[in-house]
């Protein structure tokens, strides 16, 4: 009818429920988590906690037991989960599994929702999504994808090499994109960790450290699996990937939000407490521009946010709201946190004070799901068409 | 209850039906402006077509004779006005009538509003707000002031210099900020264009050129003004300043946010015409990366604006807010038309690709009602303030 | 044999005596300039001061009548000159002229120096460069010059539409790039203003306003020249362009890096009389880190620059140092008058305190003598080919 | 008598030995460390390999068994070994150490430089730089300086907490800056590792990863040591902070910028060899964009850098040069490696691809030896000062 911006009350008090839940439950663990790294057994701690707190899957429908919570909604909610890199975890809103879920519910069939769907919805298991090859296969292009499904009797056969795939070291299973070998089309297929065919290899060392699972290459030799294990319908594969990739985005877009924000947090406290120079750090004019800086882009990233949610949450399917948001919100939110780091000076730059843990696990975010650049070219190619058009139409 | 970002049915017929008054009537007018100057008989002529298309002021109240719209939903309708320079000026909603309109129509007196608003809100004179002053006076810190209202039998004696009084030649009346003698106070006082003791001075040859009655110098010695011409309440100058700060700064936002789009416009058309080493303008990568930076600022300053601007529908004094929008959207707004520049090649720097003139028009936006450094240092205040009370409320 | 920064007696004389000459000589004619444009007349008047003042033509050789300094030297001098627009006028060392001196000095035969290159050098007549097309023609890509000249008994007849000629209007002669006929190569031609196939048209009203002559529309219509008119060899027309385009790029760096120093110092004297919130401008952290950052970049975008004309002086072509040096310069010097306008606040944008001047005559800057855009992709397909021949070499 | 920047014979041959040992001794041994640690074996067999390919300490004199080369000449060389994380480290150039050398070579009595510099200029041992304290101790403002020597019969007892100290862990002694407890003047301590007084306690979990003996926690507890380890004169201790200062910012510099270019090279062979799109990566206008600005930026900071070098070789104290290369060039690698890790893609957050490893390691550039920010407010300072003086000279 007309713009408005407020909460529900239900949103509103999930939202202070999971502050809380993360103040209490989550950030007492996270020191150990750091230094030892995310064990499925912390996850399954976590997740009783959330449970019994009453902040379970905001974003997953109220059949499968979670909060039935609007899209835009949920990116309140989730910013909140993200204020601790394990809240996601935690509230078994983090990816891939969110990603995996929203995907699942989407398109699943019914024995697949069964099979698959409920115990990850439920946390009972975790999950990868296996799509990102090595170069020269998908990456930023999916359209480069390598790996091949080939028609064998009652299912099909699936080989090629995955990359960097999040978590699959201790996932049930993994939805595989892969390519008809008649090149006429992909589809993804749910094949389970114990696929004979299927090898979890290295975890690449990378920058971040608090996603269980790892970043894994992934091999896939002639691995068969039954026709029932082709995910929705077959062909789909590409479709399927969209129907994942704008939500997906936005998703990471909530809870990094929520990270950037704990980041400039824990500066601000750490500068109101300081003095430099004889006056309370946060009495310099620098330091108030870094802070000043990272007010206002938390608020611009949350605005821009919430709107390319609203249109999802209306129906639309995104794909140029979230390309927008994803970009900007992923580098003010590395803006952000490179200000926090900053203004904290050289503890900045540690996991004791949390803000340097930020900074080296959001840095991918730029790049995941569509680097920066690659949703930029995307972006332009469409208002150029769209400009082109209309040009034509005034002729 | 919820987010919502639609547009109300009358909203957006208004918006339409700018956007064609802004293409049919104004646009076929600026290039004579832009050489010749923007009078006062192009001022009554663009607007004599803005009431004939139905577009009148459309963030005044109905009782004057405007369109009446809510804050947020002016948001929409200003941006579209703002696509030309002279659009704002043809709406009656262009600085600085369209702020002393929202400030007489908060604080005047009955005679006031009959003697002062009714004729500005119906465009039958201009007006200005002559608080600025040459340095060491009030400028960015409004508490400097050093214009001083003297008690006078039946009425105060205004003296003082204000410089960059936008509007002031020509004007009918200007708003003047002055400081009780006894400096317990300041209010604002409506001087007649015709007093004795007011002299509009110079203008300041400034980057910017469509601005009706130019910036000037105005010189206050001694003007006697009556008891009557004291605005609203004695006392309540600073007050009163704020009542119009907030709301100004955000119609300016809007207004910007249109010049920007429209600059943006202008260059993704030229893009698609033009070849460079052998491919379309707009297909190069560089081109790409301009155009899309382009849209994600544009986008994000507009949801940041309009979540500011319904705060302040709903009752909000929008302090805070609408700092952090304007800091954020004049230096979107910036980048943008910048960006427009450099994509549009040497004429982008003309008058003639309108371009050149937006990028001049628009710097100063950066700086009056408030630097960006002044809003960050107002930002960060704020914030450290409620950080530091947190921290003592938990201590 | 090893690392030297230190000046050349001779240079820090001319240095100081530029200084005290664009002080004494050529800032006091400032305003006037501004306001009313520059004239012939005005140019004569400085460039006699300027003989008078022992500083005349740094850059030009001697036997010319010039300084005859290295171009690492004329850094030093260029930039002291361009501490006022009007300073390379008045040396004789400002775009166009300063560039088609190069040329002529490079290549010009015998009768070409005695009527084209000493006059132009001594500042008896104006000169223009005419290369620059309407789209589609030559802009950033030179390759797709249109303009034509085809074989007539005796010599040439060019025919073709060039615009932004800065300078046209009142030169003496232009150097005019055409391609011939035969589409086998492109010729530079000397044609003399009265020749009746050249036609200088409109000015465009672009944001800078002390270039004498303007930037216009240059229209050949069948414009007969001699075969005498051939600058240097016929066919040799895009290697010139490349003589005098590394120089030239330079020339302009040092002349704006001169401007932009002097914004930064404009800026900074108002910051040091000036209060707010009770404190000296200069004093306050925001404000610190303009003039810092302008330190910075100002310091870096130096020796940058010298170090590419280091090279230049060396004999390099410079091709790939002057467009880094540019792109750098460029951008950093518009950054530097930006933060400087910011800095002096309202009057920033004005020509009175002359930083608003300069910030509209540098903004084409980042884009004559090739866009950034294109000196990046330039750069980068350099790089991008020598680390692929490294490659290839290694295999 | 005028510039130059050709490099002497002798640096060029260092140059190219030391990037040949880099590339056959130090790279092959990257990714152990990377992975488990940089230990006292690892820097042992490093030391032994550099010596024997004679690129031992070049920025150290000749009779202290370095390569005795001048500071603007170290800075071609340090830059090359920095092109690994380990490469420094190999050739006794890395902090603390190099700086400690500098000093101690500077300032040290003839027992301190038997005892202390010769076994570290030899790399016999290690060392650190015991100055930082955790808040509100000294950090960015060494005048904090909290801990304190109190006068003992025939010594000195120091009391304090130091943290963030690098090297300490292993280190054979530390240079302890304490402040007098009269408070009136610091002195610095050569205190031995065996100390009682002295414990080195947790590493902090930073975001770098290559630096032997971590960033400890260091207490002093009536840590006595006798007058003989009082460093040079007693009292002098701000002063010799400053004689290291200036150089141990530009031997950052130096190292960083080599780091940054090794990124940058990693980056542009994977994007020679990746398609994207059906084309080339480096084909790509973004990517062209990435890959131009670091070589813009690369060469940039390279150019300060030298400058800044050749004033301190020059005999400068360079404080306010080396403030404006940190500022700069502190920031501009940190903008490569970031584009590095763009451009590589998901792989480039990685240890394997080094980038991701160096993204890390580069963080608290911006940090130690005074942030960003310390030094524009100390750049803008001294500006404001001289700007202050010659208004008054001229007034």
């Amino acid at each position: 009818m007309s713009f408005d911006f407020s909460l529900s009350e239900r949103t509103a008090e999930w939202r202070d429920r999971i502050a809380a839940f993360v103040r209490d439950e989550v950030i007492p663990r996270e020191q150990d988590a750091f230094a030892g790294g995310v064990t499925d057994a912390l996850r399954a701690e976590l997740q009783r906690a959330a449970r019994k707190a009453g902040v379970w899957a905001p974003q997953v429908s109220i059949g499968l037991g979670g909060g039935g919570f609007r899209f835009d909604e949920a990116a309140v909610l989730l910013e909140e989960a993200g204020t601790s890199l394990l809240g996601p975890l935690a509230l078994n809103c983090s990816a891939p599994d969110e990603g995996n879920i929203h995907l699942l519910d989407a398109v699943a069939t019914g024995e697949q929702r069964d099979a698959y769907l409920r115990p990850l919805a439920a946390g009972d298991v975790r999950s990868c999504f296996a799509m990102t090859e090595p170069p020269p296969g998908a990456g930023s292009d999916p359209a480069a994808l390598r790996t091949t499904a080939t028609r064998a009797p009652g299912g099909w056969r699936i080989t090629g090499d995955k990359h960097l795939i999040t978590g699959a070291d201790g996932a049930a299973f993994a939805i595989v994109m892969a390519r008809h070998d008649d090149r006429e089309g992909a589809s993804m297929f749910l094949v389970d960790a114990d696929n004979p065919g299927m090898t979890v290899g290295a975890h690449a060392r990378t920058l971040d450290a608090t996603m269980p699972g790892g970043h894994c290459r992934v091999t896939f030799e002639d691995a068969f699996v039954a026709d029932e294990a082709v995910l929705g319908e077959p062909g789909q594969g590409f479709r399927y990937a969209q129907v994942r990739l704008a939500p997906a985005r936005l998703t990471h877009c909530m809870r990094w939000l929520g990270a950037a924000r704990r980041a400039h947090g824990i500066a601000l406290d750490r500068a109101l407490g300081r003095e430099l120079f004889g006056a309370p750090l946060a009495s310099h004019g620098m330091a108030q521009q870094l802070i000043a800086d990272n007010e206002i882009d938390l608020a611009a990233a949350r605005a821009l946010l919430w709107h390319a949610c609203w249109q999802v949450a209306e129906g639309a399917r995104g794909t140029e709201e979230s390309s927008r948001a994803k970009v900007f919100i992923s580098e003010a939110t590395c803006r952000v946190v490179d200000r926090a780091v900053q203004l904290a000076g050289g503890m900045g730059t540690s996991d004791e004070l949390v803000i340097g843990r930020i900074y080296a696990d959001i840095r991918a975010f730029r790049i995941y799901d569509g680097a920066s650049e690659v949703h930029r070219m995307s972006i332009a190619r469409r208002v150029v068409r769209r400009a082109g058009n209309r040009v034509a139409a005034d002729a």
